[in-house]
């Protein structure tokens, strides 16, 4: 193990973007490398975990969490080393993972830092499959979309780091699963190697409900939305009667400026029954404990693939975040930091 | 008992209209009065009820209840008299209420018939209170919308037929009850008569937002919506964490001719875990009995008042129709057919 160097690297957010998030935004500075007091570890962060909730942090509005301060360290998942303890709980060279955000080196303590069992899948899915996004996948699709077997899943973002699973668990649960996608390679792998049965690729197709029709024979029965926006829209005059819709995230609204418009869809759920739920992982996190297991089989059975897309470097931390906020990514973002 | 005559009135669909309905569209003729076969009543019909969901009968689109064809009777729940019973369920001089149309006579037959019980309440209440609007706001209410003592719900159209008795079932829950009303005598009604803490005039009102925020101090737990469009969208913007929206109905977009467009809520949705649910008061058939006894008892012992509007003559009851979807009327819109 390489020694603990006096200072590290870190990114904090210098200015709040209106808009879409500038590299300017964003700060690397050197800091000294902080020491663990009583019932705490210092952590060496070896993944940053890229995720869309992070530009919510960046606002300073009323959130269910609290808005990242100008000059502080950008929240994010981490996975990490154990590099000195002072926590009965955790001794050198152990693997965990908590928020540490975008940083190097950070100190852990309290009831968020959880080891990690390197034994079960490379630890990078401690933020991925097996992590926040896996859990948020695992939940939203099962309890609150709560879809049963024979019925048609549509699931937005479907190469992202939970459209990948939650399309993967209804298959598992026996669904027809459908996902879009932006782009031909995008959605040959999630159709060729996650085994959805079919993608839609919202960027080349003219009519994405005429294509919702046809690839949802059925109808849709769930719908779980990363996205929100236009596509959303295409799936929910899609949605059948009794149809349940999973409200994870709109990616596509969060860098708007004005108000988004669009049209108005809530009264056609009255005649149809939909119900449509927002959620938020740590609501279930009581229930993380067996969900991960369950996960934990999946992935070492092989029934559940997933696909990391892996930058070096926490300078790099900025713009690939810009870029996975359009879609550039291809899997789960994440920094590896070192 | 005046003799059954040869002929009566009714009102068929002559048109289909793109937005506003007019009387035009309507025509009101003379037919015979038709006679009861095997197992069937004949009904002089005493009161036709006008509801928002008629609109969406006149339309020819796929929906949860087949559309009204042209030169056919326009659909209606009704009270009436049995005048002549060919079933040893009904005889001559029950009250029944069934969904026999905007007609002054009808043949009444299978499960729907049912006989109303005139020592409880006045019997226009079968078309009201104790009917499908008070089964609406019972179960829309408690069910879908499943508000807790100390509570906030605000429900729109508050003077109507729904909307008047689910923020009086809302007090008898222990809630704050905010109403909003077009115009200061329906608001005066719905806070003095009805017992609701408040309602908002949303034709007076310059901000509804700020309104609502003042009539809300801790927020907006359970809106029960039955207009959607622009109030909606400030109750929306005022809901509270874990909210929860029954949608009833949108009567602010029953006549819109283009697709309505609005402001992105849905996205709000995900980090409040807001729950809007679509529901239509036939999901919960099986419960009418139980819930109408205790309705029953509710008007019976005065704890649920309720205000007719009611205009005279079958041939009234188009323009009584197009005045209700504007608003005209003040409280539950009846025909007093006969």
């Amino acid at each position: 193990m390489a020694a603990i160097p006096k200072t590290h690297r870190r990114v904090v957010l210098v200015r709040r973007p209106p808009g879409e998030p500038a590299e300017s935004d964003f700060r690397v500075e050197e800091a000294p490398v902080p020491e663990p007091k009583h019932g705490e570890v210092l952590v060496r962060v070896i993944y940053l975990s890229l995720d869309p909730y992070q530009r919510g942090r960046m606002r300073d509005a009323a959130s269910y969490a609290a808005a990242v301060g100008l000059n502080e360290v950008m929240t994010g998942g981490t996975v990490g080393e154990v590099v000195a303890s002072h926590n009965a709980s955790f001794k050198v060279g152990d693997i965990v993972e908590d928020r540490l955000g975008w940083q190097e080196y950070a100190i852990g303590s309290g009831p968020s830092l959880r080891k990690v069992d390197p034994s079960i899948a490379p630890i990078s899915t401690a933020n991925g499959v097996l992590g926040m996004p896996g859990m948020t996948a695992y939940f939203g699709l099962l309890d609150v979309g709560q879809p049963k077997a024979g019925e048609t899943i549509v699931v937005s973002a479907a190469s992202g780091a939970v459209g990948q699973v939650v399309g993967q668990i209804g298959k598992i649960m026996g669904c027809r699963v459908v996902g879009i996608a932006g782009g031909a390679r995008k959605c040959a792998f999630v159709k060729d190697e996650l085994g959805f049965d079919a993608c839609l690729d919202y960027k080349a197709e003219k009519d994405l409900d005429a294509a919702l029709r046809t690839a949802c024979p059925n109808g849709i029965d769930v719908y779980f939305d990363n996205v929100g926006g236009e596509i959303s829209d295409a799936v929910l005059r899609n949605i059948n009667f009794f149809g349940r819709v999973a409200l994870c995230g709109s990616i596509s609204q969060y860098n708007a400026t004005t108000p988004p418009m669009g049209p108005r869809l809530l009264g056609t759920f009255v005649g149809k029954r939909v119900r449509a739920q927002g959620f938020i992982v740590t609501d279930f996190a009581e229930r993380y404990g067996p969900a991960r297991r369950q996960m934990g089989e999946w992935v070492r059975s092989g029934r559940i693939k997933y696909r990391e897309d892996i930058v070096e470097g926490i300078d790099k931390a900025p713009r690939a975040f810009i870029g996975m906020l359009r879609g550039e990514n291809f899997g789960k973002m994440l920094v590896k930091v070192g």
